[in-house]
């Protein structure tokens, strides 16, 4: 890991709340520009500006949010625990409409690799001249499963929306507002130095992170082709769920040091892989428990969980690769 | 590779027609193991001799085919081509009533592994307490393969016992036992030596699979998870296929000469795999094109299918590693 780079004659309170305060002002700056997107309420318009605004307020609720976990000595905390509280609400409720969309375009793109289909290829799949028992339920199984997420995506945006018209939303909004002018910190750990107080505070991430990563079956993962992660066993993603959790909060921190961050956002794209690959294929498991699907659709979906259970697998071992190849090839 | 390890003051013929002595009377205890194995005509009844003995008379009519075809030149050529076409007969026909149980055994245990059962479990995987999608639909998969497999492979027994029982096997059998005592040899290409004869008929023999080898998409394959074999192709497995022939008859050859053969059976091995693999997953593919079948059984068999692709791609992964890693290892 780099050292941080922030001038060395800094308080612990300089530091946190020019990262919170830089957090709080790109929320703003997100919610401006999802005002000014338009009024789309309710009628299912996705415009680009307004998920680019959803995805801004979701990243800066998420700093904010993990940094007052990880630093929350050095704030005023009966503050922080509360605005924490209120911005986890707000990032899972504005998470959904973007892991849908996401989640049928992954299917959709499986759908059309799997087929064969050159990768340019616009919409659903179409049957070939080949008769593959693949082929023929695939544009069924696409059909189905993009009327299953649209309509889930459609629902997230509505309660997105809702949301983001309360008044327990406008409370948020408000107490980030102050955040962006003003830290409520706690007057005698933010007087501390950086080296005493914010990094032990972070060391801690780190290690609530490293005990997460040690009870991974990483060898296992190391080994490619091992075809664990198509096993039927429902608990067998969650360790790897925590440790994405885990390792965005000690990247956050980082972060707010002035770390050098490379190497946790390529392990957290894997895991980001990981979950979504997880997540397709249970939608693909669900689509094949709906009534009444012709046979050929259920074979489709059946391949097409296998699949993305492949790229589960896939995921875990690149993130095997990024976690314990890097820091083993450089000088410790 | 390692040289060849005869006496260097042997003949062409005296190397090749010793090979072929020994594995026309490997041919011949092969099948008197096999009348001795009883008579289970057309029953269906299958023992653990005749099966061995069915094996033996396999390999031993590959071996003899395949040196009578790298080897033409130095035999009695008009003689050496009927009896290599009829050897290649024998070894196809008694060859399916293994796949089929191969096969069968290969998609049990795939679908135990897949249901997330202890692989000591005997028999068809029974639905578990947890509902999911492939565990409801996994037992009425492995019914049906079973089914299906099932009378596939007695159909094969049936069918080999008539090939055994046919005067064309006799006058087969005849012909090797022939060869367990005199090879007919062409007696000017038999003089020469070793080096001058065999050795460069072995090279072409090599050479040819070399080309096949050089025509397989290797750097491709050398990247796991590439998900390159779950594309729903039917031709894209048409060259490992033949570069399996092709190091099968090169191996041969290299047994002939007494050269050490461990890379070439290992890599065989992976080659093999991925044959086998192909295969379970079009029985898997097959079945779910059976009538009437319900959802959950189709979704299963389509799981089943893409996890039978996925160790397609598994088996090239191990081959690239065995073809090019290990020369690399070495000093050239």
């Amino acid at each position: 890991m780099a050292q941080p780079n922030h001038d060395v004659t800094a308080t612990a309170g300089d530091v946190l709340g020019t990262y919170l305060r830089s957090q709080a002002t790109a929320f703003l700056r997100a919610l401006r520009l999802h005002d000014e997107s338009g009024p789309s309420g309710g009628n299912g318009v996705y415009t680009a500006d307004g998920s680019d605004a959803t995805r801004g307020l979701r990243g800066a609720a998420r700093r904010i949010s993990g940094s007052l976990a990880t630093f929350r000595p050095v704030t005023e905390t009966g503050w922080a625990d509360s605005l924490r509280t209120e911005l986890v609400w707000l990032s899972a409720t504005l998470a959904d409409e973007h892991a849908y969309g996401a989640r049928l375009t992954r299917l959709m793109d499986a759908l059309h690799r799997l087929s064969g289909a050159p990768s340019d290829t616009p919409e659903v799949p179409s049957p070939r001249n080949s008769a593959g028992a693949l082929t023929v339920g695939s544009a069924r199984a696409g059909a189905l499963l993009e009327r299953q997420l649209t309509l889930a995506r459609t629902r997230a945006h509505s309660a997105g929306l809702q949301a983001l018209g309360s008044s327990r939303f406008h409370a948020v909004a408000d107490a980030v507002a102050v955040l962006a002018s003003e830290v409520p910190l706690d007057p005698v750990a933010a007087a501390g130095s950086v080296a005493d107080v914010l990094v032990p505070l972070s060391a801690l991430a780190k290690s609530r992170l490293d005990a997460a990563v040690s009870a991974l079956p990483l060898s296992r993962a190391s080994h490619p082709y091992n075809a664990d992660a198509l096993i039927d066993d429902s608990h067998q993603d969650a360790p790897w769920h925590e440790v994405r959790r885990l390792l965005r909060v000690h990247r956050y921190a980082q972060e707010a040091l002035g770390a050098d961050i490379t190497r946790l956002t390529a392990a957290g794209e894997a895991l980001d892989r990981h979950r979504d690959a997880a997540e397709a294929a249970a939608a693909s498991a669900t689509a094949a428990r709906t009534p009444r699907i012709a046979p050929t659709t259920a074979y489709a979906l059946g391949v097409l969980h296998a699949d993305q259970r492949h790229d589960v697998e896939a995921a875990r071992f690149a993130f095997h690769h990024i976690w314990l190849r890097t820091p083993a090839a450089l000088p410790s």
